[in-house]
């Protein structure tokens, strides 16, 4: 018998707008009454498994220990199966499709100790018609887990190091002794945190009050603007464009009470030059997509 | 005294946008601390009494025992009560109006057994203004059934046979060997559930690999498509339609990574009509609303 | 050793796009497992406290005893710290930012007893970067409180007197015998929640059945129409615009399933008139944006 857990914490693609969360919700508590669901968020994009991986990610050192169900389909039949990976000496397992989106939080929590694809029908429910894997084999194999069915039992042991890795896009350095990076994600108020942490642009934009400049975005949509290193974006004056380190401990582009994503034009993806300011270009920001077009 | 209940499912229309769905969950948290909410789901569109019927048709066959609420109001004042219905053998307990909003369920589990009306004033919580039934009478009764109060106590006994039926659209016979089918659901990913089983495309649709037309809509914005079926989307070409056994066993239009609703322009209720292939109609799919309006 | 709480209220603007009120819940989860989240609400606008003030005094009637974390931040940088408050003879303590957001909950559950600032780091979460306060103050705040930790233990103990009042709009008497009031609230459907109550609007449009005159919004875009006091919107005739004593005990203008916010073009914090019909006005309701420019 396998160590017994509580929590079951629960990200995925699926949405609010009908019942498939709260189904999920539903299996778990009628399996496993005295394990609870952490909802991680359930407004990742359809299909897009990296937004998953980085949101993961992003929580991974604050779940509980426990089940944690991630359910990002990438809409292709890949062939690859769904798997579950122990974590932290056995503080986590990971559940969901092997395609790269439990990759990252694995990595933070340690690296998978062990693995299994999830191929035991027995601890599945059967399907009124074609399979929904989070409601079939996720929520049911986390119940089980939770119940104390060891890893092992769940199915095939697999070697970790054949799971699909996830995909963190890395940034790179510009001929201009800038960096070409991409934006990882948007939060809520519209602040677009970068793939880069402080230490990559330092020293030309890493102290406190230090302005660099920006372009975001590529082509003939390229938003070139004048940012300030700042602590955080309630200190901006009104239009300025911050560049603060966030939460997650990453450079991220803001704005007072504003949303950066409006105003630069650009989402997750995306891609965000930081550079140093030449002499003369520290007057007040401009817009000008004509000299990314000369490049 | 009744059996005692620890998990209360709840459906509505209420929305996350606001407090409400939070004030229901404070009520019964402050009645029964014992008691678990499982939500199935709040965005049910305003109003739309049947959506909230399949909803909670498609989950309810994975909620625990317990009680029930579903709140979605016709907006219309019909003069019908607030009830509470038995099914299961006692397992189960529906709270909600008498606007057919119920039925469906009740019926998938097996058919009332008892039913009250809801007319105990002493069971329902005082409004600082007007009434709010999900607030003021659903959450404190099921609060109240969680603590062990029975059914019968809640309100005047009611023949279930004079509750409002719920109203499921079936389909037809088409002229041409087809059928005329309804979208009842639109996932997440934007795949259409039409209210066909695999049986009735039998056999001309009905096997892996065949081709049918889908005819999405009437009148001038009709789409006309070729579609074919498949055991999941993911196997599906690039813009391809395809027809699946969706996870509640129903036939549903899809496509691969894409919505199918805006590829072919249809919502929950609009018509699609599912027709055998004529010989020299097995082309690439085609858009044609010509044909149509010669009908 | 303080008395322990196992509720948690939650009402933020953090929005459900990402992870970080799971993050928040998964704290509380690690650090006081036996605490239970009851969600208020998480789509309060950015910035917007005064939203957030109204929702969290319309639910605190029905919050059960416990903490309350309320997390909107104005996003401008006042040096006015986080804080907490013990209201209700300590059956609740307030957790949030000292911008007024908390003011009228804390007074409609009878004032704040004791407040402290949160000024303690050994009782926060260190981050990795810049600081979210709910995640990294509010939740394990609101934890160690679950645990039984003493509001004085939390920090520096402050004059309650000196927090930020909130902002709670009074309507005002105008010319024509009528009343200035302000939208305070659209909820899910539509309904435009007012600052007034039934007795302001006293003799002539308080009683079921009455009519009185509306203009909805202010110049050129100001709408003008004849509303009825009705008990519910579901009596109301189609198009008919009625003026309801909402579950909340405010005037709330509605429709019969439609949205009042739609059919007048206003939100929350614009202006609404009521006032007595004139002869000759009682005819079917009428929009007319010139008699207001005439003003």
């Amino acid at each position: 018998v396998g160590r017994r857990f509580d929590t079951i914490s629960f990200l995925s693609d699926l949405g609010l707008r009908d019942e498939t969360v709260g189904v999920v919700k539903a299996i778990v508590r009628d399996m496993a009454p005295h394990a609870h669901v952490v909802d991680l968020g359930h407004d990742i994009a359809s299909y897009d498994v990296r937004a998953g991986s980085l949101a993961l990610a992003r929580s991974i050192a604050y779940v509980p220990a426990g089940v944690i169900i991630a359910a990002v389909d990438a809409g292709i039949d890949n062939g690859r199966p769904h798997i579950a990976i122990e974590v932290a000496g056995g503080d986590g397992v990971l559940v969901g499709p092997d395609n790269g989106l439990l990759a990252p939080a694995a990595a933070m929590a340690g690296g998978a100790e062990r693995a299994v694809l999830l191929d035991r029908d027995d601890f599945h429910l059967a399907s009124a018609g074609g399979s929904l894997p989070v409601r079939d084999v996720y929520a049911p194999v986390a119940a089980h887990l939770c119940n104390g069915v060891d890893l092992a039992e769940l199915g095939t042991a697999i070697d970790a190091d054949a799971l699909l890795p996830g995909v963190v896009p890395l940034p790179r350095d510009s001929d201009d002794g800038g960096v070409v990076a991409e934006v990882l994600w948007v939060n809520q108020r519209g602040d677009c945190q970068l793939n880069v942490g402080v230490d990559d642009v330092a020293p030309w934009a890493s102290a406190d009050g230090a302005k660099a400049q920006v372009v975001a975005g590529t082509g003939d949509d390229a938003v070139t603007r004048v940012v300030e290193r700042v602590a955080h974006a309630g200190r901006l004056g009104p239009g300025s464009i911050g560049l603060v380190v966030d939460p997650a401990g990453m450079l991220a582009l803001c704005l007072q009470r504003r949303s950066a994503a409006e105003e630069l034009c650009v989402g997750a993806g995306d891609q965000v030059v930081l550079r140093p300011l030449a002499e003369g270009d520290r007057g007040p920001g401009v817009t000008s997509s004509v000299e990314l077009r000369a490049r």
